[in-house]
Formats: structure tokens, C-alpha cells, sequence
């Protein structure tokens, strides 16, 4: 519906609009989902010492909270010190978040809006407001906003941020919250769950061919026609979609490699759209140790992480400063968040050997879908070869494999 | 987005016709679910009898398949001896159907069109057009379709055939397959379901203490008030929704009463909206004896059967007959269906005594949800009481409840 990539929102299509308003909002409704993200403690340690951590940035300042759900952070804010908070919520979740308000006390300092961030209209009461060297005015201090989703860019709401920023955020003292994250990507071992995988995929195509006897015998059709397009779905399926995975430190292969890195201040609409070959960060270089690790390369793993801290933009050298940074991380090293991993699964395993290191250098490219523009492909193209742990890195090669490339979805 | 459920494909709202459709056809463009549907053999063999069975209502005849999937019916209709079928399907599926036109040789007979059944535009190629006496003029002698969902109306398909049928079909010869449809419901007994499904719920609750304390103690934010949101979401979510159930023929506990029948040559778009307290059908007043039973009342089923049959409406009497009708039972005195029967848990069971009889007696209402007029809630209220089994249906009650009412939602 949408082959930009763009989200419908900000694009003009009504209908395509709706479709997406109602699909993407309507897990968020649910308190249960509320409940699952409110419980998922590395994320709610983060954002509490980022902003309690902070009150001296949050003091007598407006605040904009993105996508507020039950309201959690916009207590956080209010309790920190600021003026002013703006829970912007598109669902119904809106009404919870008001009980939240009242019920914690911060009902006066917090205003729950319930619709998309792209129809606010500020400023709406005595905001405070600074017009910019450009002409435009501006008077939220602070945007905090919890909008990262699988593999970071997953949702889109990116998207949403972005332009909330370039709307409402003072160019020279604002501050986001995340103020900068990153995507990273590790080759992992995973055998049991790669080989899960395959065998589901491979009894998938055994009912096939039961079905097409049975369709043939008993009815009378012929639909063997369709049997290529069915194993491709299949595979799609089962071995061509990340898998959500909680794995432990030691499944990690190899330093794992910064794929993309955004500064929150700076970072463009364009850049939220994806990762693109042309992006130098989007290629890697993995070296596997095969007398440091314990089985063959079963896939990669992509994770992001969250700063919350000063600006680093030339723009923002009068921006306050944070004192007391902090950081998210949804990697294996860092246990349970309710993101987990996004796992890529080989179709077959790449050995490691001891005594021997495996390099696996390539690229990812990370694209909206066609048909949804708030989920994501990952195209991987990667070669592996494989050399004595004592040669140097560009040193005699023992073995060399072919490149492989695979287009996997997010699901 | 509907309040008068009606499918945004035919009242004009464009918006919600593009949402209605993203989400309505999504997964049967899935050979999967293709898949599914062709490998339950009641289904297939219902299908397949009433169109082979009776190759003399389809020879030379225009045939349109509403809904065609991958295309079975199409290729039975075909192979009946149709002179030409119209096989529409609105999803990609329709690509593949083609596909299983050529592979079994009936594409010289088949069209398939990928278009919603009201975009539909004929006569399209020499179809033998009949002026009928309102001045329109219809090429459709044989409608074929399977458009049933759970509770028979669920998915709202047979909008789409009722339109069909009024645009496209010989008002005096036409013939729809299926020609008659009931929905049937009764009391069952399935206490090990219906606990589980409590049992769930109370955990969700026990889960809830938890996070409300956490909350509280570590993050300084009262969630306490949400409780009862909560409660009520996880209430409709465990004990409010009916379950896709497959039970054995002993579980039904007494006499299946019918609640809705359809004739499908003459039901109306406002019959095809649901069920309402005012068709004296609706009601049921059922009798369990005690002694003839296993186990309490656990809550009602639900399921319906399709007739294959001769017409039966006044304006039919010239329609041709069918000498071999065919017919489908989705109950559980027939074994498995992908339809099961959809069961509707009481929030607590209903005692059954030996020597006594129970009755249960009141009203369901069926309704399109006011979010999506492809989804029903029902609305079932009921009192139940208990006398001797030896005294007459209206002696002396040794207990009566009082009215208990509930709204399930079909998920």
C-alpha cells in the first residue's frame, strides 16, 4: 500500500491512515500489554534513572511524552520536577492514564491528550514560548518517549518522535529521552532452536504431500501446482522469520558489531527508514574463535541499545547537561527484556573448528515492507571463510564459502 | 467505526472498507490456511457431494463461486459439466487458483476473477443474460459458496452472497449452495475447560498483586487503580470470550434447539445482521435429565449445519430439483470440523441432580460488534430451575435461579 516506506499518517493517504491507526494502536489498548512493559524491569530501571536520576534538567521544564500508555513516564516527569507534562496517547489507554494522573497526584502538572502525535496542536495553555531563529515557535524543553521495537526500527514510531522534535522541541536547550541509540548485530550459536526450526519446516512439507494424495484421490483435484508455492511459504515462515529470543551471554560469538547509530537530535526521517547498503555502518566483519566458543554459527542476533544522556550535536553545546547518564541494553549480556533478540536463522550452520577462526564478513540491509510500513526485511549478504587462529587476519585462507543472501521478515 | 453493522464494502465508507479488507482477507491469501480448510473432510465431502452428486442441476449451467480460495469448488462445478464458472476471490489466492484451473483442465471453464464479489461486473463474456420481470437482468444459475464462520455468521460473508444472489442470480431457476442454514445451540458439560479457563483468570489477577506492589515499592507509581480496568479486560479475555471447542457427542446434555434458520434463497441483509430478542426463534428452553447426564452444566454450545437441498421458497417451484441432496453438520455428534463448535463458558456452573431435571431457559442475541462488523457479541440470558424428573414440565421447582445474563465476545 505504501512502496516509500513512508508511515500513512504523515503521507496523506486517508485510507491507508486508517488501515494502519488500526492495526498498529490496538494491542497498546490492552492494560495486559501495559502491564507486560511496565514489568520488564531493565526497561523501566532505564527510563526511572534517566529521568528521576535528572531532576535538576527536569525542573520547572515542558515536557512531551510520546505515546504515553498508562502513563508511567509522565508521572516519572511530573514527579521530577517539571512544569508542564503532555502524555500524548492515540488509544483508549488515554482514559487509564488520566485515573493514573489523578491517582498519583500529578494531575495538575501532567495533561493527557488522547490522539496522534501529528494532530497536536501546542501551545495550550501558558506554555512558555520561544520562537526560534527560523520563525517558528517552540516550547517543550524535553521529549521523552519510550517508541523502540524489535530491532530497534521495528513499529516505525521513529518516525513519530521525529517529527514531534522538529515541531514542538526548542532547537538549542532541548533534550530527548533516549538522547541516542544504537543497533547491533552478533553471530550467535543456537543449534536446538535452528534445528527446531528446520524440522517444523520440513514436517510442514510432509503434510503437503499427504494433503495433495488425499485432494487427488478422495476429491479428485490436482494441486501439486501449488506445491513450490507453499514450500516457499513455509520457509518464509518457519526459517525466513526472526524468531524472538532470550539467550544467554555465551551464545554471542563474536564482538558484536554497531550497525547504526542515532543521534536523536540530529537523526532524519530518511535515516528511520531503514538500514541501506549505502550506509557504511550496515557491513560487518565478525572473527569466531573456534577454541573460545562451543558450536557452529547458528545465525545472527540484532539488539539495540538506549543512551540517556548529554547532546552530542553541534547544535546543542548550550543544551543542559545530564549529570547522571543512563543506559538501556537489550543484549544477551544484560538478561530478560520483554524485546529479547531478534534471531536470524541460518538455513544451515556454518562450522567452527578449534585451533581455527571463522570470519563472516557481509552486509544487512533493513527495509520497510510493501504491504505495512511500520514492519521491516532484513537482507543478509555474508560470506564465511575460515583460517589457523594464527594467521593474520588477512592471511592464508583454508576454506571459503560462497555468498549467501537471505531475506528474512520481522514478524 | 460501523454502528449499524454494516460491511464498510457496501455502505460507502471508504476509509473503513480499506481496514475492513486489510484485515478481513489477510489470512487466506496463506495456502496454509487453504490448506486447513481443503484437509476437513466434512467440509469437503458435504461440498463435494452436493455439486457431483448432482451433475444434472449443473450441466451446461453458469456457475458463480464466491470465495473461491485455491479454487476447489470451481474445479467440482466444472467437472459437474457447468458450460461456465465465475470463480471470484479477492486475495493473491486468486493466482494460485488460476493455476489449479490449468493444472486440472477446466480453464477453459473457470474465470477466476480477483475482485470483491460487489465489484463484480457481468455478464462478461456469452453469458445467456434472462430479463426478469423487474426488468433486470440475471446469467447466474448456480451460486456456490462456503461462507460460513463460527456461529455460522461470523466473518460476515454472507452479505456478500446475499448481494451476489440479488445482483447475478435467476430469480425463478437459480439455485444456491448451500441452500438452507441453521444455527443450533446447547446446553454442555466440560468442566475441565471451563476450570482451566478460571484458573487462568484468577492467575492473571494473582500476577496483577504483584505488579501493582512492584510498581509501588521500586518505581513510586500507584497503579492501584486500574484494578478493576483490569479485571474486566482479563474477565472478557478468560471467562467472556467463547472457545473453539471440539466435543464429544456425550457432552451435549440435552436437545440441540435451533435458533436461527436461513433460507438462503430469500434471507435479507437485516436477518444476516444477527440475532435479535425479538425472532421468536432466538429463545430456548432447554431440559436436562439428571439422571441421563455426566457432569454439571459447564455453559452452552453453539454450531450450525448447511443443507444442499431443492428450494423450498414459493417463488421457486420451477427451480430444478435436487434428487441427491447433500448436507454438513459442524455438531459434535459428527466429528471434527475446522469450525468446532464455539462454546460459552459460565462464570459458574450449573449442578445437575439425579433423579431431577433442569431446565434452562431464556434468549440469545447475536450482534455485530461495534468496532468491526465482522465480529459478533452474544448476549445470552437465562434462568435455570430444578424439579423432580417425575413431575410434569411445569410442576412443582424444587429451585430457581434468578436471570443471569452475560455478553461473550466471538473472538
Amino acid at each position: 500500500m505504501n512502496a516509500q516506506g513512508e508511515i500513512p499518517s504523515f503521507n496523506g493517504d486517508e485510507k491507508a491512515k486508517a488501515t494502519d491507526f488500526a492495526n498498529y494502536f490496538c494491542a497498546y489498548s490492552q492494560i495486559y500489554h501495559q502491564k507486560s512493559m511496565l514489568s520488564d524491569h531493565q526497561r523501566m530501571a532505564a527510563y526511572h534513572s534517566a529521568i528521576l536520576g535528572n531532576q535538576d534538567v527536569f525542573r520547572d521544564k515542558v515536557v512531551m511524552d510520546i505515546g504515553t500508555g498508562s502513563g508511567i513516564l509522565s508521572v516519572w516527569a511530573a514527579q521530577a520536577g517539571a512544569r508542564k507534562v503532555y502524555a500524548i496517547e492515540y488509544t483508549d489507554m488515554a482514559k487509564h492514564a488520566e485515573k493514573v494522573m489523578k491517582a498519583n497526584g500529578v494531575d495538575h502538572i501532567v495533561t493527557v491528550l488522547q490522539t496522534a502525535v501529528e494532530d497536536v496542536k501546542l501551545p495550550i495553555e501558558s506554555d512558555r514560548l520561544l520562537v526560534e531563529e527560523d520563525g517558528t515557535e517552540r516550547c517543550v524543553d524535553i521529549i521523552i518517549s519510550e517508541w523502540m521495537g524489535y530491532m530497534l526500527l521495528r513499529e516505525s514510531m521513529m518516525d513519530s518522535v521525529i517529527h514531534a522534535r522538529d515541531r514542538f522541541l526548542k532547537q538549542k536547550t532541548g533534550l530527548m529521552f533516549p538522547s541516542h541509540t544504537t543497533l547491533l548485530l552478533a553471530p550467535i550459536t543456537d543449534e536446538e532452536e535452528r534445528k527446531h526450526a528446520a524440522t517444523d519446516f520440513s514436517n510442514a512439507m510432509a503434510d503437503w504431500n499427504d494433503f495433495e494424495q488425499t485432494t487427488n484421490t478422495m476429491y479428485g483435484v490436482d494441486m501439486s501446482i501449488l506445491a513450490p508455492d507453499y514450500e516457499r511459504e513455509q520457509k518464509e515462515y518457519y526459517m525466513l522469520s526472526s524468531r524472538w529470543t532470550e539467550l544467554p551471554p555465551e551464545a554471542v560469538l563474536a564482538e558484536p558489531a554497531v550497525i547504526k547509530r542515532y543521534d536523536m537530535m540530529t537523526c532524519t526521517l530518511q535515516q528511520a527508514k531503514g538500514l541501506f547498503a549505502s550506509d557504511p555502518e550496515s557491513s560487518f566483519d565478525f572473527e569466531i574463535e573456534g577454541s573460545k566458543v562451543q558450536g557452529p554459527v547458528s545465525g545472527f542476533s540484532g539488539w539495540f541499545t538506549a543512551d540517556f544522556c548529554s547532546r552530542t550535536d553541534h547544535g546543542g553545546v548550550d543544551a543542559p547537561k545530564l549529570h547522571h547518564p543512563a543506559f538501556l541494553s537489550t543484549g544477551p549480556e544484560n538478561g530478560y527484556t520483554h524485546w529479547g533478540q531478534q534471531t536470524f536463522y541460518f538455513l544451515s550452520s556454518i562450522p567452527t573448528m578449534k585451533g581455527e577462526t571463522t570470519r563472516i564478513s557481509g552486509g544487512i540491509e533493513m527495509t520497510r515492507t510493501k504491504d505495512n510500513s511500520r514492519l521491516y526485511n532484513c537482507r543478509f549478504s555474508y560470506s564465511s571463510s575460515r583460517r589457523k587462529s594464527d594467521e593474520p587476519k588477512d592471511g592464508a585462507v583454508l576454506m571459503k564459502s560462497g555468498v549467501i543472501e537471505n531475506v528474512y521478515q520481522i514478524p
